[in-house]
């Protein structure tokens, strides 16, 4: 039997049993193409097939590296790329040798591009309020009309409430999901098309306006998304890692260890990781220092779990994830669609 | 001629002639074996085979990883892993097959691991005020006499003085650094051989003490590091990106504009990234955000070199550099120290 001891760290591991009950739950609330996974929060085609498995056989991506990929795990029934590309020519490729590719447009030339690229089919991105891609709520329907005057399909509209999906507060997030999606549905009337695609893990349960959810967190979470208590996702996620120096309490100052996880094993923009039973007191690059609650319980050698505060950018950071079972390791997952 | 523009996004870039020039600045105040150049900053054989070749033959490591891929690219006449690893297995191999490695340790742990393990030769490592690795000043001679007497031969010591780094005066640098390195050179008197091992960017130009730097930041640099003033070195590190989305704009809020560099293209422990002529608003994981001062200067499509806040965790990010001449591409430099 392999088990975490024989691991060199840092190593990412996947609790397979919350990861279990993470995806089943969502596929309950969210079932066949309700969801369209994002598979930029694990950039696994390993971890895509068992959300395909569940029933999910459209994904969302971020980049057109994750397209490629996705399409060569065969798992190219209907890939959208929800960002902007003025590029389109490696996406015209991906179609062209069979899978179904969809871009996000927000602008004439992003539509021209498509076009040029050879990437047939179109979604609308709209600005819903978050001040990043998609084209004003009023502009959508002139930009189906040009996309459509091209010879592209457009599929309906996506925009992202990202700046909804943490908050704490359900009720109001319901409520400003909802005057995000006012926007969205406005600008459907105008473009046409089945699709209307939004949301998150955040707001998977209060956004009941699209008619697709893009969430991708839910499968492994992170401590930002698991401070939204109504949540119903666990930690599947940890970053393992050894205690390599602690240096007891002298002179009122408390003791402390060090484990080798740092800032390269770890997304650093929703801030320091956690450590179960104790404080982090500030990571450097191979090292987090914290204090344990109690110091003579960790020792040399020690494994820790550490808990990932953003599961996204922690995961781009690896080459592969373990499959655990407790501390057995039931399989290799590869982080196959890294880079861009 | 290859040029930028011929770049899939994100992408980095190394500017040659800063680059040059910052190699060329360290070299000439601290030559030969004065600097011991970190490979964590970069982890490019390539650029390390350039720091050789400016005359600095012995290296610094923060993995167990870049002391093997230091050992296999020809660059392992004297690899310093300056932190504390328990099994000492695979460093014991490289010294086998002939590098000359000498491991940090602090703790009769991890001097027992480094004799368990065939590493021949360690360095004792002090803890000089930041509160992460290294045996309390007090201790090193002890540490010392086990080592020896397990047969390993004691080089002498290192400290790190980290919390000095970015201090914007450089007189409070200069003094903390003394008061770290009394602590340094007391434990040393306990010790004895020829390394005392100190320093990096911030306070190689002012720490006295140590007679060899660890220094890595200063060949690419970073917006954190650039902000320290009296410090010679120049930006050459950019992460280049494309302007995939604009918005106009309207009703008293200023356009804005979407790069295609995002939070896993960009190490974040140091916050937002610069860009120029611009003001950054936030970043998510394939985009940035910004709100360029002249909106209509910048066009869908436009190339963008983005500035990173921390030169160390960005360069992880990424599977290669682009040495480049203004836009010109002259070389291509593998990330080939990644991972652990």
């Amino acid at each position: 039997m392999t088990t975490i001891q024989d691991l060199h760290t840092p190593a990412l591991l996947v609790d397979r049993a919350a990861l279990q009950r993470n995806l089943a739950t969502m596929t309950a609330a969210l079932p066949g193409a309700r969801l369209r996974p994002h598979v930029k929060a694990h950039k696994c085609t390993a971890l895509a097939a068992m959300q395909a498995a569940a029933g999910h056989r459209s994904f969302t991506c971020a980049t057109v590296r994750e397209v490629e990929g996705m399409a060569s795990a065969g798992l190219g029934d209907d890939l959208l790329l929800a960002n902007e590309v003025l590029d389109m020519q490696r996406l015209g490729k991906v179609a062209a040798n069979g899978a179904r590719v969809t871009a996000a447009v927000d602008s004439d030339e992003t539509v021209r591009a498509a076009a040029a690229g050879g990437v047939g089919e179109v979604v609308i991105d709209v600005n819903v309020g978050l001040p990043r891609c998609g084209c004003s709520p009023d502009e959508a329907g002139r930009l189906a009309d040009l996309a459509r005057s091209l010879g592209l399909e457009v599929r309906g509209v996506m925009g992202y409430e990202g700046h909804v999906m943490l908050l704490p507060d359900v009720d109001e997030r319901r409520k400003q999901t909802e005057e995000c999606m006012s926007k969205l549905l406005a600008a459907h009337a105008d473009v046409g098309g089945d699709i209307v695609s939004a949301g998150g893990t955040g707001t998977y349960a209060v956004n009941s306006w699209a008619n697709e959810i893009q969430a991708g967190s839910y499968a492994l979470m992170d401590t930002a998304y698991g401070a939204v208590a109504d949540l119903p996702f666990e930690q599947a996620l940890f970053v393992l890692g050894t205690v390599i120096s602690r240096t007891p309490p002298t002179d009122g100052i408390p003791g402390w260890a060090v484990v080798d996880v740092g800032l390269k094993s770890l997304g650093m923009d929703h801030g320091n990781p956690d450590i179960p039973a104790g404080t982090v007191w500030f990571c450097s690059d191979e090292h987090v220092t914290w204090q344990p609650d109690e110091f003579d319980s960790v020792q040399l050698g020690d494994r820790v779990r550490v808990v990932p505060a953003h599961v996204d950018p922690t995961i781009a950071l690896h080459e592969r994830m373990w499959l655990v079972d407790g501390d057995e390791i039931v399989d290799e997952l590869p982080v196959d669609l890294r880079g861009w």
